[in-house]
């Protein structure tokens, strides 16, 4: 079934895309045959992250980013990685109402990715699905993360160009979000430009970058802040161009050559890190492990001995 | 050293507690060292987790419920986790601004916790720090999450009550949010209750709530939706109300006990993974990842492949 579904993906199919990319997202022995017959396909395309906090417009602004692509020609594909519950496991938003626009167009492929239970497994299932994307044929990827937490941020760090979208006036604990992404940003919007507190907001970035301006000057990329107002387009146009400028600078520094072995490096790690985490998780005997529970609550023992009961049944 | 600073820390030692906590933070052998033999005076306090998108005003609402725990003579421990950069791991926040007026009251004792790299790193932290708190003999702990990452959810969700901070006309993620973090919340806030549209906010949280009526009746809590101000304190005392009334509920059916037996289960769990993940990290010989991740970048092998040669040489 999978050497069928991926002979359907050669020649174009899109429902043999979005069946593969269902595939390596639910069922971990099928996600690892998938990958290593598709890894030699693989390699083309172009990786933007974009992320930010909440509200600030990512989903309008990347509608407006794939048209500017498309008017090239290039292929698309967009994978938004969906916060969700942590007791159902289910997507909750399903595809961006905003992207439906983009729904009939051939060369559109739009794919939201649900957080699963373990942890490194949606680092892992958005890696997989980048991989179908682009042995597909897409030329760029947009991978969108509406979260901020560390799960999400080490999923948009492995991307070639990162977008870091904020907006004017948002409380004290988006400053420190802002500052925590800092050093992965390549490129800076600030959104919804219309709002009172764009030019604060815009000083106050460009104070931060002023900062380290000598790594700026070393690394021969210091990151932008393009003003946009995604609604209605504005500024759309040069952060398109800006992205794309990042693409040329990386290509000719080979930086981008460092930035795919560091991709490459993460995503080993994390594929190991859930192989172990699911033998754990597996190994564990139900009745064993309420056993520890109850002698951990009694205090007879304490977490970290019963941990390591647990760990001694596995390696 | 670390017996010593346990004894000062059972004689109400302030600067003892915050030895201790950097000491679980940064030393995974200390922790455990600690952890062990504290662990016996452990299990008072009661932990109330606060969560919600940046910039709902969580570390104001918290300064405000401070005043009134401090009120009836409570002593108070905080721990406001921070999100971080990726690449250099430190806190950004540092303690947090609003909350310094408590700085020189010595019932209260707030710490920021900053995210480690290791996934599982911060919740353990996290875990190990309110052990410390609890062992200091603090009557109510309050863990502050600011992202709304997977992993900031998985430290708040062990909480006995979790309270969601909201704000009135935030974007469409924000309500994706919001559904994500519904089943894992006791109490619901509504937050700058003074902003246009809290009444829409209230109106949608209250019919989503509606959706799950019996759920609500067979569990005995429905949870409640205060609209606050925390700039200037309305609404707070009816949301400490509600949490001693919270606090109450699980007591009297015996719901508290479950949700500790659930907080000791992933805590083990948790532990497992760390000890794993670090012996994982740990066995890499830095040469073969480099030619493991070589052969990857050329395409000879998958990433997949070259994770099962790494898991090889620790299991």
């Amino acid at each position: 079934m999978i050497d069928e579904l991926i002979e359907r993906l050669k020649k174009g199919d899109r429902k043999a895309v979005a069946r593969l990319i269902t595939l390596v997202e639910n069922d971990e022995e099928k996600a690892r045959e998938i990958v290593k017959k598709i890894y030699p396909l693989t390699g083309k395309a172009y990786i933007v992250g974009i992320t930010g906090p909440p509200g600030a417009g990512k989903s309008s602004l990347l509608d407006k980013l794939i048209r500017e692509a498309r008017k090239e020609g290039l292929i698309v594909g967009v994978i938004a990685v969906d916060p969700t519950s942590p007791f159902t496991g289910g997507a909750l938003l399903g595809d961006r109402i905003r992207m439906q626009g983009h729904a009939t167009d051939p060369g559109v492929f739009i794919r939201s990715m649900a957080t699963r239970g373990s942890l490194g497994g949606l680092a892992k299932a958005t890696n997989d699905a980048i991989k179908v994307l682009d042995a597909y044929g897409c030329d760029i990827i947009f991978v969108e993360t509406v979260g901020v937490g560390q799960v999400e941020v080490d999923i948009v760090k492995t991307a070639d160009t990162v977008v870091l979208v904020t907006v004017p006036g948002l409380g004290d604990d988006v400053q420190a979000i802002k500052a925590g992404l800092m050093e992965i940003a390549d490129i800076f919007v600030i959104n919804k430009a219309d709002r009172e507190g764009v030019d604060a907001t815009y000083f106050e970035l460009s104070l931060t970058l002023d900062f380290e301006a000598e790594k700026w000057e070393k690394l021969g990329w210091r990151p932008p802040i393009i003003e946009t107002i995604a609604t209605t387009g504005k500024g759309v146009k040069e952060l398109w161009k800006k992205i794309k400028e990042h693409k040329k600078y990386l290509e000719s520094s080979g930086r981008l050559e460092e930035k795919r072995r560091f991709r490459i490096e993460e995503e080993i790690k994390t594929i190991a890190s859930g192989i172990i985490a699911s033998k754990v998780e597996a190994s564990i005997k139900k009745g064993e492990l309420e056993d520890l529970i109850r002698d951990v609550l009694a205090k007879r023992i304490d977490p970290y001995t019963a941990a390591d009961r647990i760990i001694m049944e596995v390696m």
